[in-house]
């Protein structure tokens, strides 16, 4: 790996040497990926110097690998003829991203200046849900007719892979109305005799993808097949398109972004655009996470009411009060493990809802005895620090229960969650941290308050 | 997608009436992929009738789709020849991954009945970490050496292709002692004259992997170059293997789980196999998750200690001990919150350490925003259910101070740690929760101990 800061430092002693050649000479040296974790870390201007160093081939890889941010900042500054050159280079799916993060004028502009049958080829990508298989697709695909042998299709390729920037894993066999018949890898087709006809070696039970698929299904596809490649059809089976793995790659990204930052209650159906939550828009971030909050602040009112009912207790005992926020705070942080673990497993497809009753019952005796160890330990402090052995027991017992408690609620939640069809990821923040204080401070006081009628 | 549930119920069916014919029909019917995820909800019996009726080919196929248990679970049952067949049809990595995860006198008995060649490649792999470049990787490449043109390589591909198990999306161009020289893409090869000289076509800037580099490093290298496979050499520069885009998947859902559970304290390092902390070894999970929660012991018990410096405010105002958990609540969760959006940031490359003060500036000012509308809602609410405005006030204040303090330290904490080089995964978890509780607890009841000074 390079070190990218040290020729972050490099390029700007060159650019304040004002030596043109010696940068070009340093930029020439990297892969299109190296350079694009160069640039991110550039500012504007610099970037500006560098990339009109590059040669036009090696410039249209980097755009590729830059952040759709940086592409769309490049392209509006750079020669507006080198701009739509460059464009016209890039994959049409990556196109039809860059243009659609520009206003509309400025897209118009580019798409204007393309040739007709690729600009109304990103026009029409454009018109699709940016996260549908339609939207994901590259709809340039190598497809050949049904009369093909080994030979056609070869030279068909030599002459179609040549010309367009098209993914080559496997060929794709189509009839005159372009509806997908039938699939060939390119191994099986350098493998076969020359003279073999394409539909001989075809595979005919094709695994697709719909221009409606969402992403989430789609990498949910390519994960179960491992293929390299899948083909998206319309309503007619008509081929529209295929979804590479590179593709796939941004989309389990971004839904493990999702799956994480649900988990801790921020919302992410409720921004337009994600990013805003990081960066971007302080009041969109204020928006995504305020409702799960709020949640917890009715949630916290509940378990406040459950102390207020024992305000007698508190007011005879007022030492107990402060062993609060230990049993709240083991029992949050047990109980979450509990919905991590069952969350990722559902997610993961290593936990199922037939294995639930399993998963339940283990958890409960892992919670039993890890509550048994620290109740004990808990116990004994307690009793040392302030030499009453009353509230030891009390502290102590209601920690194994309160532990206990914790995860067999937070393996539970999941699954009926899952059980009633919705994401279990959401169980997994506020609302269980908050029904285990609100259980947690009802087993403590009422120990609490028995023990007091006890000794009376 | 198929509906597993009903075919499987279907099996049964027609397993109980015995009607082989009509189970051969059915299984048929589905891609390996699909068979995996029937096989995985059948029991070993139907497992075993069900896999005695696939052809052999697509037996071996399922068998690379299942997962590791199964896999040993079926080859144990099978006979034993066609057990040996199948495992001489698998890609080798895979095969030292099954045998690994075999008893050794079984894996060396399977190890014995493979052809010479085949078991000593696996052997070798075996010999390497699970978790490194040589533990992944397929040993079986295609290489050419320098002095093919383009009509030599297609040949080789044909006889080479058709009789190993490889995977074919690069040629690789070694010297006699496989010292890898350069690489070109099945399409450059496809597209360029047959009596080019393979030399001249290939490139010679290799992004390549060591076969001790570890899958993290390897998956990122995957996603930023976003190549299909990255050949791995030895110390000398001899070509040992290829790692795919399949590998790599496995690798990054690995690698999100460790980075989940890791932020909600549940420690991977600490047990051998990972699958141990759901399933398996019940003391092994105890081991995993008892570290961390016996930090938060520590850092709860400092919570202890401050509320109970405070036990004269207690004693006086005993209420104020019911609004407890609501500032612990929230705050915590608010924290939470800014911690994921910071460690899931650093982890994507989102966020980096050049942007730290931007976030920590953005996160404190959400911070103040949530914190005011929340301060003054349980402002409110506290005053109209109490009837206290001084009450209301501390409460409410302390909402505000401590939800600004929880995104600053949320925020803050991840950037130390990644300055110091430690997995700022580790500060979501208990650590920062506690901190919370302690920073919190201290403000609440300053503020109430300050009131009780000044209605004196």
């Amino acid at each position: 790996m390079i070190n990218v800061e040290s020729i972050v430092e490099r390029i700007r002693e060159i650019i304040s040497d004002e030596n043109t050649k010696q940068l070009k000479e340093l930029l020439d040296g990297f892969h299109a990926a190296d350079l694009a974790d160069i640039f991110a870390e550039l500012n504007p201007p610099e970037r500006l110097s560098c990339f009109n160093l590059i040669d036009e081939e090696k410039a249209s890889d980097l755009l590729e690998y830059l952040p759709a941010q940086l592409q769309v900042e490049l392209l509006g500054v750079i020669d507006e003829e080198l701009a739509s050159k460059l464009i016209a280079q890039m994959p049409h799916d990556e196109v039809a991203d860059v243009l659609g993060d520009m206003e509309e004028d400025e897209s118009e502009s580019y798409l204007d200046k393309l040739p007709h049958k690729f600009s109304s080829e990103v026009r029409e990508l454009m018109t699709y849900n940016e996260e549908s298989a339609g939207g994901i697709m590259n709809p340039v695909v190598l497809t050949v007719n049904a009369e093909s042998d080994v030979r056609d299709v070869l030279d068909t390729i030599r002459i179609k892979a040549e010309k367009d920037s098209l993914d080559l894993y496997y060929v794709y066999v189509v009839d005159k109305q372009n509806h997908l018949l039938g699939v060939a890898s390119l191994r099986k087709l350098l493998t076969s005799p020359i003279r073999c006809k394409i539909t001989e070696l075809m595979t005919r039970d094709i695994v697709k993808l719909h221009v409606d698929d969402r992403q989430d299904y789609i990498a949910d596809e390519f994960m179960k097949y491992q293929f390299n490649a899948l083909p998206v059809v319309d309503f007619y089976n008509r081929l529209k398109g295929i979804v590479t793995w590179d593709d796939v790659q941004d989309i389990v990204e971004e839904e493990t972004t999702e799956e994480i930052y649900t988990s801790s209650g921020i919302a992410t159906e409720l921004v337009e655009d994600e990013d805003d939550i990081l960066s971007g828009n302080i009041l969109h971030a204020v928006k995504a996470r305020t409702p799960w909050l709020f949640i917890t602040l009715i949630g916290e009112f509940l378990a406040v009411n459950v102390a207020n009912h024992f305000n007698r207790t508190l007011e005879i005992l007022p030492i107990i009060a402060i062993f609060m926020p230990l049993l709240a705070g083991l029992g949050g942080n047990i109980g979450t493990q509990s919905i991590t673990l069952m969350v990722r497993g559902l997610s993961t497809g290593q936990v199922t809802l037939k294995s639930a009753f399993h998963h339940i019952l283990r958890e409960s005796a892992i919670g039993l005895l890890i509550g048994l160890f620290f109740g004990l330990l808990v116990t004994l402090v307690t009793w040392g620090w302030q030499h009453h052995i009353g509230l030891g027991i009390i502290v102590g017992l209601s920690m194994t229960i309160n532990m206990t408690c914790a995860t067999l609620i937070g393996t539970l939640t999941p699954f009926i969650l899952k059980k009633m069809k919705v994401d279990p990821a959401i169980a997994s923040g506020p609302v269980i941290a908050t029904t285990i204080d609100v259980v947690g401070l009802f087993i403590y006081f009422s120990f609490a308050t028995a023990y007091l009628m006890h000794i009376k």
